[in-house]
């Protein structure tokens, strides 16, 4: 055994190739499976994205249609689990979503199956899009309570399921927005919670409890904490106090919640096309205060925080979206969890076809 | 950025220097806090292990008894959550552990508290005896499904509380080697599943979280898995078909469940100590029958593996043990979870002290 020095949060220590994302920081540019996220942003659906995403190609139109069947039946067997869900009092909707996909697992089985060492990735693959319809369907209830909603929107497309639940006056507005937003978080590589499931699942366990502890992870405020954050922020500030609070935070040192980024050196492309949508938005909708908010206080901290390169990342705008799209704060963390199980699910397997433990 | 090669399964590759746990693969010894097994075994109790190595020193005796106490009050925790995981219809001991400590979370306030980037320690080490206690009274009712025994026995000893709900006829014999076995599996350096909590927890997650991440790794084939297969191997072959259920398995190549591990290439001291216990036991019990199976498989194992320095690990005695004072193999992996929680939580803790997601 070779002495080494722990590395603590295993920085820059990569534990598998990846052909999934490619991320460049310099440049600000985001890449699925070799497509530039901007193309994809403009001219692919979620479901298409998701399809990239795990099977490394876009669908041709017939393989769509299945891959959404198949995801129609993840749907329906939620239904069954979301009546367990139903007799808890819990009300955390992340819990609900974890107890969910634990209560799933006597419905689905998606333990790897494997050859000697060899995973055999394929047999994954064909339980996955069943495992993207069920986790979303859960999501939905999560955040509505209401599984008549799931019912009635079976074949829908994934955006108009999360909005229908989430949104009260869901419109095509809302249905193309939400689509968007789901394409930007559908994955950004090895996080900790894609790190957490992977490890989950190196010793084979069920796909669903790999999915389960990606979401504790994510509970943590130093993850998906921040999305939440800026979402109570905005809500929280008036107009007029937001030059004098971006002062503060930046006098006393502290961190102004969705700014900076590891990686990014420059806007977060993520970022710069969800903007782009909530200033769209924004134009037609009573939202307008918000958005204005956000670009009040994105332009005093980047008076400040440009020199050092410092800019906003994707969690400001999509909080932003979000909340002038109505979503309440406690809400837009399942809206995460709904999109980035596609990219949990693909890093997992990935690992999976070399898997080491 | 330094480049560096992937390192599938990060073998040798440490996130942090532990003071917890320390192996002798070559002699065969396992240290906790700088003191032998051996003696831990012979001279100490579950409960005096687990706060050696939750807090790196023996308890003085007013400390064990605040410890013990502490204990008792996530007992009494565990109580509220049991009434909520006793309307699911979920079989899977595990998986109820799990919804526990999720609908837990409303109850016990674990999330580590932080000064900057600095964890405070202490204030997670303060609740890691309720944690302790919790997880013991949610385990014990898993398995047997029965509140009243935990009602009952609210401020028994450990290895008392899960003897009376795994156990039948539990007498002064089977609390005694319990808590040697919970003694012998409280720790083992950072596994596939103290690893994965140490992942979660990295985000600064609830720590009932990273144990519900550990158990899902846990759940695995690949880990937690080999302690039931021995089991059902024990209970399924008879003692006559032993050599010749050896010799095939080792004519095909294939992998005898039970012998061999990564680090020990002497006898896996655990294994002895169990051994040793199993021995003694099985001559006042009907479990003799599994005792000679379990010698019988050894004997035989040992006559083609040992030249090859593969020996009993661990999980073939604890299962050959288990199965001996009658605990059924699908009842075995929560005794794992019971015994090694406080592993789980003393790596997690350690790794916080200087976190760096």
């Amino acid at each position: 055994m070779v002495f080494r020095e722990p590395i603590p949060g295993l920085e820059d220590v990569p534990i598998k190739y990846t052909r999934i994302t490619y991320i460049d920081g310099e440049k600000g540019e985001l890449y699925y499976r070799g497509y530039n996220l901007v193309d994809l942003f403009n001219n692919s659906s979620y479901e298409e994205t998701a399809y990239l995403l795990l099977f490394g190609k876009l669908p041709p139109s017939n393989e769509l249609e299945e891959f959404k069947e198949q995801m129609f039946e993840g749907r329906k067997i939620a239904l069954e689990v979301i009546e367990e869900i139903d007799k808890l009092s819990i009300k955390n909707a992340l819990d609900r979503i974890k107890i969910g996909l634990i209560l799933a697992s006597k419905y689905v089985d998606s333990w790897p199956k494997y050859v000697g060492k060899r995973v055999i990735v394929d047999s994954l693959l064909v339980n996955v899009p069943k495992i993207l319809g069920l986790v979303h369907a859960i999501t939905a209830y999560a955040v509505s309570l209401d599984p008549t909603t799931i019912e009635e929107n079976l074949e829908a497309t994934c955006a108009e399921l999360l909005c229908k639940s989430l949104i009260k006056s869901c419109e095509q507005k809302h249905i193309h927005a939400l689509d968007k937003l789901l394409i930007v978080y559908a994955d950004h590589g090895l996080s900790a919670s894609a790190f957490a499931a992977t490890v989950v699942a190196s010793t084979l366990s069920n796909l669903l409890y790999a999915l389960e502890a990606a979401i504790s992870a994510l509970q943590g405020p130093l993850h998906g904490g921040a999305l939440e954050k800026v979402a109570y922020m905005l809500e929280n500030i008036s107009l007029e106090e937001v030059e004098e609070y971006v002062s503060k935070k930046l006098a006393q040192k502290e961190k102004l919640m969705g700014f900076g980024h590891r990686v990014y050196k420059t806007y977060d492309p993520r970022a710069k096309l969800l903007k782009r949508l909530a200033a769209k938005f924004a134009m037609s909708n009573e939202g307008s205060k918000v958005y204005l908010k956000a670009v009040a206080l994105e332009l005093h901290a980047l008076r400040n925080l440009a020199v050092k390169r410092i800019y906003p990342n994707v969690d400001f705008w999509a909080a932003a979206l979000l909340l002038i799209m109505g979503v309440k704060p406690e809400n837009q963390l399942p809206v995460f969890v709904y999109a980035r199980t596609v990219g949990w699910l693909a890093h997992t397997i990935e690992y999976l076809e070399n898997n080491r433990i």
